[in-house]
């Protein structure tokens, strides 16, 4: 491991970033941070698509490794730190299963009613889908929570993957006390040794 | 490894199940089939559920293993055959990413394009949000295909998973001929040993 702390590139406003600085909290690891300033379409320009093919936040430079996407880069520091990867084979693939879930069905479209409602104005004139395939991604989530602590074994990045955007049910105009499950859930990653919300976590510049 | 082969289950018009199929057809091995009828609601009956807390397809059953989301499915798959993991820790790593791409970037957008083209009747109002972001993702993939013949090093389950949809376009209502690198791409895949197209792999009933 080289003595440099790897590198998070961000903005305070993505969950996906949240995911990646969380992970480093809970296993009490550094991360140096640079700001990317996405609204003023940086994540466009050459040089950080020399790093960043996909051209999006997070990108993680580890050394002589860049890793993108926010799934990626958990499983990357989960083998690192040896953290939160889950026990054997059998639970490290259920937690590959959550972080697709999460990428193809939460934050898809939990993240992106998000987005509209923050900051596109106007909104596009029908988020419906959103709404309908989110809540039906929460339900999911809620009923899984009613019947375990944790979405695999002990935590791992698959909570971290699924909570970010979940911490933020009412920036996404949905209703948190309708998932009692995930709210309690919510509460036991808080208490985890090392949490702290996005706010004190990803630094605004 | 048992001597039944996995059990595939899945629908035919699903790109999610396609994926699968085609790294069983690339590695020249086996699968059994059952059909699970989506437009009747069997994803959402309780004996489906139990198997499978996501309530989609595909799912595999291979031996006491039951695996959802696609990309789960080819990674398991990957280790189970030594086929199309891509080569050291690096190149899985790549995989991995685009993987997580594909679920969060392409198939989100150019898969549900489709969906509601050819299945929902009436279309949703307003499909603008999935064609900008399925168009920018498209065009990372033409400009990523440019420089590579496949998407990490030789052929892996990061082509096998992006291609699905992308065979599709036209159902999509997008144009292939607006992207000679992706086509170039594709016909490097159905030139590989075993290949097959949807129609031929997975059974329709």
């Amino acid at each position: 491991m080289s003595a440099a702390p790897p590198v998070l590139h961000g903005h305070f406003e993505s969950g996906n970033v949240y995911k990646v600085a969380l992970m480093f909290a809970l296993s009490g690891e550094r991360f140096a941070y640079r700001h990317v300033d996405l609204f003023a379409g940086a994540t466009r320009a050459p040089d950080f698509l020399r790093l960043n093919r996909y051209g999006e936040v997070p990108l993680l430079e580890d050394g002589a490794l860049t890793v993108s996407q926010s799934g990626a880069i958990l499983a990357h520091l989960a083998a690192k730190f040896g953290r939160f990867g889950g026990r054997g084979e059998s639970e490290r693939l259920r937690v590959l299963e959550w972080l697709l879930w999460d990428n193809h069905r939460l934050t898809a479209n939990v993240g992106t009613m998000r987005f509209f409602r923050r900051f596109a104005k106007p909104e596009p004139g029908n988020l419906d889908v959103f709404k309908t395939r989110g809540l039906v991604a929460l339900t999911r989530l809620e009923t899984h929570l009613g019947e375990n602590r944790f979405l695999v074994g002990e935590p791992t990045i698959a909570d971290i993957s699924c909570c970010a955007y979940v911490f933020w049910l009412d920036q996404a105009g949905l209703d948190p006390a309708a998932y009692p499950n995930i709210q309690a859930w919510l509460g036991r990653i808080a208490a985890l040794p090392g949490f702290k919300p996005a706010a004190e976590l990803v630094p605004t510049a």
